[in-house]
């Protein structure tokens, strides 16, 4: 059992399944990149490594960032909210954080009402992923 | 029945409570202020009035931000992720978007093994909420 984590693992409020909405932001621009979820496990080793590691939902599984793309993301800043339920990282992205290609997830933007698609495409989820 | 919004609305992944995560980030210095959430018709009533208004998870009612406080967020811009089950907002944010007095609810950063407070307070709590 690592301790080294106690006064951040102590304030965040995990919800009802265990996890904690991480909000990832680039370390150079501030552009918002994604949000994923942790489980007090993934966090542990988000910072064991300097790595972002999340919990994957749909897969319930432990998901290293990064790994099956090379789109790694390596933690620059960690933030804790007032009321402990939301963890913020800055971070240094390889390549693109979304599995569309795009550099951030938000690459569309709401206009009047239409979805109006804006973001900077880094790569071709085709050549990186085998199931895409 | 409003169908303006209905290009978001349809894309838009609630939660099995009926609720969809918002991270707020300021237009200007793109600093990430909160996280709150919305529900359907809090997320169409921001859009109308141009002002963020959220679902209070723990009080289970409609919030709209700055009624209390003054310290209201207007709309900039509006982003969906991939998925759908995020939303990203950009707003011009008077006084301070945290209920403690500072400008941003992340105003804890991780050093080592403490949480070292360095957020910007922006106004005093006890002057602003009765309740405070």
């Amino acid at each position: 059992m690592n301790d080294s984590y106690s006064a951040l693992l102590d304030a965040v409020a995990f919800d009802a399944d265990g996890l904690v909405p991480a909000i990832v932001q680039d370390a150079d621009t501030d552009q918002v990149l994604m949000m994923a979820y942790m489980t007090a496990d993934t966090l542990r080793e988000t910072l064991d490594r300097g790595q972002m590691v999340y919990w994957s939902r749909s897969r319930q599984a432990r998901w290293v960032k990064g790994q099956t793309s090379g789109h790694t993301q390596a933690v620059e800043e960690v933030r804790l909210d007032c009321d402990g339920d939301t963890l913020l990282f800055k971070v240094r992205q390889e390549g693109g954080a979304c599995h569309t290609g795009y550099r951030s997830c938000f690459y569309r933007r709401v206009e009047g009402n239409t979805l109006h698609t804006d973001g900077d495409k880094v790569f071709d989820p085709d050549a990186v992923y085998d199931d895409a």
